[in-house]
């Protein structure tokens, strides 16, 4: 049975979907659809793109994979209260519960202790071949459910311990035999990208986590037709970085260091209190400022669990550069953000392209929406001016754009 | 007679030539001519400019207009301990000392209270015309003595008050006639323009006085072939404005408010503590956000003299915002920069960018060096790196870039 | 008629009575006796003031005077929802109502344009004894109607532009003379104070404004037996001042330079965009570094009204000091602080020990709450430590304190 | 033979005393004692300790061990030269030179693979008792070449990590027993201690090495009659905690967390980028936060190594705090200082302040001596003015101060 008989619908399939992000991407979507609030933060929004022909906001219908109870109601007060949004939440009670209850048990294989901690509601599986069968069964009954022509498999999971490469992930064929064995060859991330591009469906990657940045992985991709980007939504120190950075190199000024230090207080932060799903985000946020100043650049990041800040995220970078005749100076920024609004709008920007896209038949790694991504997948360029113009470039023409 | 035989020399007539940015750039141009510096901070050495046809540093040769006497070499060593570079000066001495041979008095006219507490040398003159006769014969002598075939002049004085605006600055002939007369119609910085100008001289303002921003000097310009550029040099808070304030454009996060506190300890700001010449200064500096991020936002921008920081100049930015749903968030930049230093590359740049457009025949206002302005003249593009962008369009093909 | 019989009650009459720091003082003060807030931020809630013999919160009740038309609670609810605690004025909807009931058309004599354009409800008076007959008719009023054996008269009202000082201030007698003329002798603070003090009840300035700081209103509280402190609370960039330039004195640093710049949004703010109000609140602000420091110190305070920030008031401080060797440091502060939270709190404290004071006998000016303020009365001492321990000391012996 | 007949020297013997602070602090010397500068940031030099009975400046005379190799001059170019300060180690040449004739190797038994990967000079011993032997037979010759009455050992060598107690630490004769022996019982900052304190001389521990804070050793000063201090000179970030932490305190704001970062690029630096070294300077860092606040603060603090810095020592604090009502506010700060200038002056300080307490006879730990230290021996006292109120009413009556 087909819910409300919509034809044209855009499936988005969340990826830890009771997470503050997805909370915020279902009650925001709603705000907006309802016209209770304008599209800022919606990079959609502005010209060129909200020209274009992206699929509209009210076509979308979500689901999505969850491996802790409670209800998405509960997450979206807290993390909207949590926001400076109070009552919100209450606002759009309705469309939380309609998208809680498509939400289905999620897969903890190969997440590592602080994920697996977390864990209250998981399917067993007895390999990872079986793991991606019950992913994606769910999906595809969610679509049937739906309606949903297309479907865009969100991860917004939390960011899991960096695993370690198993040779069969360099050619599709030898990971399809590895994975029918009991051993766990792919993380979460990676088990939920085979079964969405699997399945033909299109894969986002919003986290540092692996996902489908696995050789065998971008075959599939290619076999299936199907569209995939990612990595690591860009929304706060690193978006600065990837803009501020430029103004060294227009001006020829010499940055000796770059000490950033990111404080945060959710659920995001307390995952990333453990070494190993640090040492994940860290490698993901301190790729740009040597693609960007060069290698000589001195550069650190660090980020700590600060639970009294909740969802807002600080981030306090200095940087320390060399002008003309030696001089030494310095910029230093404190950036200030509410995490889940930032990364929101992103979402449902990054659906609307994928969407886009692959109606108009792209298929593989979309790199041009770089602009979204601390790491990037399908392109060298981290500059976000540069990224921005490309994407536009390529709304218009995606060959044109290569 | 021609100083040392050399028959391509470039001019620079530095107008203010007794101040700290001239004698940054003349003891800066000594030590990167004789091998001391490498060109950390001047544009015009990185690509693709280096590769570009443009005059070598070793081409040109300084003097000047000054209406504070003193040697050119004390100022140096003011300047250049003040910006932890103590003996510096010294290791130059012969080079800044054959420039303080160049140096002749200037004019004073119209300049304002503030500026003429500072004149002990100045020219008489019983017109406006009288005294820009006085101004060229000066810089027609300079090029004759040291055999410049081009000589750019640049205005690197304090900032003047800005003068009312007087009908004849309309229309040329109309300027000519009324500067027969005995009063004062142009302040001092276009007096120097319009001698650089008529003689077929390059004219480059690099402060926010009002130089060759007026009508009839734009058609002199055309006249007589002279290129001209400007004004106020572009060197520490506006500068990370012009590059910053993108990242909320390509967001399409909405700017609330932006506050911006510029501290300052040198004789720039000494004279900017006189509030009629600070009114110009900010209404240059405020130009670029409402042409970025659109004409809501709530701007403003203060400067004040704290004398303790010399040659440092703090500039602290409050940027608040709207992300999505509403929710409010924040960006705060201090900014730390020694401003002589920031400042004299940019001045050599712009000579020999200047002396580039001249000597492949081009005149009237040059638009593509809008990068090196606060407020640049014939563009109305403000952001850093679209500008850049165009200059580098520009220098390889002007008809190309327009 | 006596409201409620409550026989020990202690008045509060609050002049500008439905500003953002009334509104905040009555919707709190009804938390705190419901027992729904915890006294955070109340100096008199910490040790040794909470074992002190203080009248307690619920004896308090509040009128006050207000010369603009409208109702506390629909401020309440603007300035609550700006301080990111929606929905609590409504929760206190029955407390600030009933102190509306209690609220009377103030005075606008002499109290400048900017203020005067505020009003829209104001008691004429042929002179200013005539408009303290009415006042002080309107204290008594509020007195007998609620029963409160005590009234502590505090002004939070809009700073007043500094007024040019009269002949007689110097003496009551003369003063008297003078006040039954036409012509305005005192600006509305100075008015209320005049008759509350003549009234026998206590008088605080938590404004800069000139209040009970005239000798001849001296000597009017010490004929009438009656306490008065002030002036100007001190809640944000001051106070850090006020604890962190003693690190330097400590330690023997040389501070060269102190730099604040303040930047506010609410009606406060606007207020002293007027130049006039503000010369009042930086005269106010700038008294202490050259106490604390010494007069050497180049210090310079900013403030600016940027509308978007409603009630966050930031202040960045930039300080520039000299160490050992001649060594050049600095430290920068940046505050954000909502300016009503902090206030109200300390408005609270004040009736509290002021009632106290009064109840064991003091009169005259009370230099022992100096911590609250500014620009203290009665104390030169300007240390926020020093200033504390003082205030410990003189609650368990005012004689001993002095 | 004695060096230059002077029979009431105090001598100063410092360990690490060819690192940048004792470079710092014998160039300093040298220029105080010669009236080249002003004793900016001695506190000793402030009232009322100028008026003290001190030993002078001019009766200090220095010598040390170090375990690396080169000479003190080349030390002092280096680290005055990142200071600011280029010329100034020549001027003092002799100074220089002349202490680092009196520089003697030392020992690294037990100092960990950091601190030993440096050693390039060292005395070998069979046992702990042998190096301390040899240790003091260097002291005791320092004494009689110089004439010294008084010694007045400072630990100014990079941090240890922390060491595992020994059962005998407890206990002054099971030390004695177990030191006997060839393992190592000691780290090299107690060996220092040891030795100095059982030769009757002073002791002081500038670092957060465990120096004398055993109490074995404790024992040994009591029963030779020697006096020690420590530990860890309280010289940026800590030293403004400790007096802004009491702005909370005094207005009963609830501090709920408290993120420190410290960035620096000294020798200091390099050795804390060990993690075993770090931790031991963390432990000192964060102690004082708790004692001021309340153990419910969630306090973090952390320091990185950035190399460009040199001698600069950056920190950047976030306050995160509540006010009335539960509002949320915070201040940030970043402190910017030279490190070797911060803290020899306070080394000078502490020479002369244990000096004169062991000439007017006390003996054991000094606990008024508390405000130079991050993690001070006897006291708990941790908020710097109380402190500094504390040490000045030890210098008039030490019995009174108790």
């Amino acid at each position: 049975m087909i819910e409300d008989g919509a034809v044209k619908r855009v499936g988005v399939w969340l990826v830890g979907a009771r997470g503050s992000i997805s909370a915020t991407v279902v009650a925001g979507h709603a705000a907006l659809v309802g016209g209770d609030a304008s599209p800022v933060g919606l990079v959609t929004a502005r010209a060129p793109f909200v020209e274009a022909d992206l699929p509209t906001l009210d076509r979308l219908v979500f689901g999505g994979h969850e491996i802790r109870a409670g209800a998405l109601l509960d997450e979206a007060r807290a993390v909207l209260d949590g926001c400076g949004l109070p009552g919100m939440a209450d606002r759009y009670a309705s469309a939380l519960e309609a998208t809680d209850g498509r939400i289905r048990p999620g897969v903890v294989r190969g997440g590592g202790p602080a994920i697996d901690g977390l864990a209250t509601e998981r399917v067993g599986a007895a390999s990872d071949a079986e793991a991606v069968a019950a992913i994606r069964a769910d999906i595809d009954a969610f679509a049937a459910a739906t309606g949903a022509a297309h479907v865009v498999v969100v991860n917004v999971a939390s960011t899991e311990p960096a695993p370690r490469p198993h040779p069969s992930w360099e050619d599709l064929d030898a990971l399809d035999g590895a994975m029918k064995g009991p051993a766990s060859i792919l993380p979460p991330s990676a088990l939920y990208a085979y079964a969405a591009l699997d399945g033909g469906h299109a894969y986002v990657n919003f986290t540092p986590s692996v996902g489908s940045r696995i050789p065998a992985l971008c075959q599939l991709a290619e076999r299936r037709g199907a569209a995939h980007a990612g990595s690591d939504g860009k929304t706060g120190e690193t978006l600065v970085k990837s803009v501020l950075s430029e103004l060294f190199v227009r001006r020829n000024l010499h940055v000796l260091s770059w000490f950033g230090q990111n404080i945060l207080g959710n659920m995001d932060g307390a995952i990333l209190d453990n070494p190993d799903n640090k040492a994940t985000k860290l490698h993901s946020k301190d790729h740009l400022l040597a693609r960007i100043l060069g290698p000589h650049v001195e550069s650190r990041v660090g980020i700590d669990y600060v639970r009294s800040l909740g969802e807002t995220k600080i981030a306090w970078d200095h940087i320390h550069f060399e002008g003309f005749l030696g001089g030494r100076m310095s910029l230093q920024f404190t950036w200030s953000g509410v995490d889940s609004l930032l990364a929101a709008p992103l979402v449902l920007d990054l659906v609307r392209l994928v969407a886009f896209a692959a109606a108009r038949g792209e298929s593989g790694v979309l790199g041009a929406l770089g602009p979204f991504f601390k790491d990037p997948m399908g392109t060298d360029e981290q500059r976000l001016i540069a990224q921005d113009d490309a994407m536009v470039a390529w709304l218009r023409d995606p060959e044109g754009a290569r």
